[in-house]
């Protein structure tokens, strides 16, 4: 304050005005040229939107002195190795998933959302306000970079299913293309889990050299065409009832922002978050209806199917938090959250969402 | 592009860069000191924090070239009044929502949340993504603004009652105070709805002169007291099941605005709503537990009761569509994407919720 009032006293000299308050503005919005490399090619459209939106809001607020280049997943870097690629400082910024780096270490998982775990709202109410962010920030900090939250997908789908899982029996021997921490999970009730890139998922499921597949929702699913080699849709995806992406940055980069900039990382980010979480649901429906007309089956997981996946969770997190104090402590901080936020959420949201789908299924 | 490309060419010639810089900044960051009246007292700490926040960052991303000053409800401007106050441009900008002037137009309705709507998600979605916002400012275009979402409250608590409320008969005659829009709905099941200002409903509701009243949630009915003079604590508010908040500008104002400003203020306004849908939600459980202990009956509403309001509210749809043709071209379209947004949401979403809530009961 007391600087804008020293400028503005020298203002009043005259026309020297404009000059004078420029040095101000250069020290506090200096040009920058920034890389961001993301996690995802170009054709996941809400994904890659979302980290062109980031840059070209970046770009507008600040006159394009803060300049922002993304590249698509595999352009500067393989979409597996962002966040080594920050740690490194071979790039400024990433945009991917700590999903990804469950590998590194279990309890990244929890940046990005974890199986049985918070819907979207509430995991994002975790991360932002529940104490989330600081605690995945302590164990980013080892791999040199600071996080922002930035993105969201909400509750996926289950999966496509060449036969029906009517049983917990069903899922004994199931070769299933599905993601690390579950993959972990459901290996205790006898499903093998496969790592296939999304673009070989396809074939395999076609020549039945895989029973199942779990990518995202209707709109990216039908995409690739799981649709026409599997009869059964299942949801929900009980280990991503709401997932969020993250912002990498690199630490040095980042200590040498001046806080005008991190502030607008910051805001900007969570524009995005708003922005993606909205501009993803409009599109689902359009995939979920013609799932239907083509002869897909829709169902739901049978009751004991969730319940024995549940059980299986559980000791799961007992095992991780045996294997990582970094999963003991932050899981302890999570559950803690997410009783109390599901004591709320349950009372007033819940009842009104089931009375208004119920009407809704009337129609 | 060409223009920054010209003014790299000058800066070349050495030390004049920055001087050189400074007319462009001048031009898209020009020096502004706004006012900004809000609907809300102070005490309401999430709607008044969310002005304060907006204020703030708008400030902290302009090195405070842009500067915003908040009031509070009735410092400059009466809380009834904050439509009328930009349109005249007492002020340039507002804090407050559509419902409370449902008076002059019953379409302004749909910018906040109606009954039996969209959860706070879908809300979100339909104004930022389905076509909501271009259909709302069309409306406002008459009263002089533009407008943002900006803040939103999740869904709300459906109030204190003295009497249990088991049958549809027990609605009538009773003295309720609640908002406009459900209040003409209730009349037609018998309800007498009471127009009070917050802080005269508590006294009232001691002595009996009314027997009911609606607010918020937990966290800020409590604060009120109602919990130590009306028993029971009904579920949910549906007509409040995802409500926002919106920022307005007078027209004239907006236009003066550079394009980077008006890019920052729709920045800052979806980041705030980020913000405030988060902040509120870790409060409301602490409210929500001491209710329980204290002798506060939780109870939802009776589904006939649900139904026969449901019902009600069509109806009450049916008659403000025949009364104003902008609530007829906006209900049809909001209809339209609420039907399809269920029929997503019922799917991975609340088969999602549905489970986790049944696990946390079970604890």
């Amino acid at each position: 304050m007391k600087r804008r009032s020293f400028l503005k006293g020298s203002a009043a000299a005259g026309l020297a005005s404009t000059a004078v308050a420029s040095p101000a503005i250069a020290q506090s919005m200096p040009e920058l040229k920034w890389r961001l490399a993301a996690s995802w090619p170009k054709s996941l459209d809400h994904l890659w939107g979302a980290v062109e939106l980031f840059a070209r809001t970046i770009g507008e607020l600040t006159d394009n002195r803060f300049q922002i280049r993304p590249s698509a997943a595999g352009e500067i870097v393989p979409p597996l190795q962002v966040l080594d690629a920050v740690q490194a400082g071979t790039i400024e910024m990433g945009h991917s998933i700590g999903n990804y780096y469950f590998g590194k270490e279990v309890a990244l998982a929890f940046d990005t959302g974890v199986p049985f775990g918070l819907n979207m709202r509430g995991h994002l109410c975790w991360l932002n306000h529940g104490g989330g962010i600081e605690l995945m920030r302590e164990v980013y900090k080892n791999y040199g970079v600071v996080t922002y939250v930035m993105g969201g997908t909400g509750a996926q789908m289950g999966g496509w299913y060449r036969k029906e899982i009517n049983t917990v029996e069903d899922l004994n021997g199931l070769k299933f293309r599905v993601s690390g921490f579950p993959g972990r999970i459901l290996t205790k009730l006898g499903v093998v889990p496969q790592t296939l890139a999304a673009g070989d998922v396809y074939p395999a499921l076609e020549r039945g050299a895989i029973d199942a597949v779990e990518l995202v929702g209707p709109y990216d699913d039908e995409k690739l065409g799981f649709n026409k080699v599997a009869k059964y849709y299942y949801y929900p995806a009980w280990w991503e009832g709401g997932t969020s992406q993250t912002l990498y940055i690199n630490d040095k980069a980042y200590d040498s922002l001046p806080p005008a900039y991190r502030k607008l990382v910051n805001t900007v980010a969570d524009y995005v978050t708003q922005w993606m979480i909205g501009a993803l649901r409009p599109d689902q429906p359009a995939g979920a209806a013609p799932a239907g007309a083509s002869g897909t089956v829709l169902k739901p997981f049978p009751r004991p199917v969730l319940d024995a996946c549940y059980k299986a969770t559980l000791q799961t997190y007992d095992e991780m938090s045996a294997q990582s104090p970094a999963f003991k402590k932050i899981y302890e901080a999570w559950n803690a959250f997410r009783a109390e936020e599901q004591l709320w959420f349950r009372v007033a949201e819940n009842s009104f969402d089931s009375f208004m789908y119920t009407q809704s299924a009337r129609q």
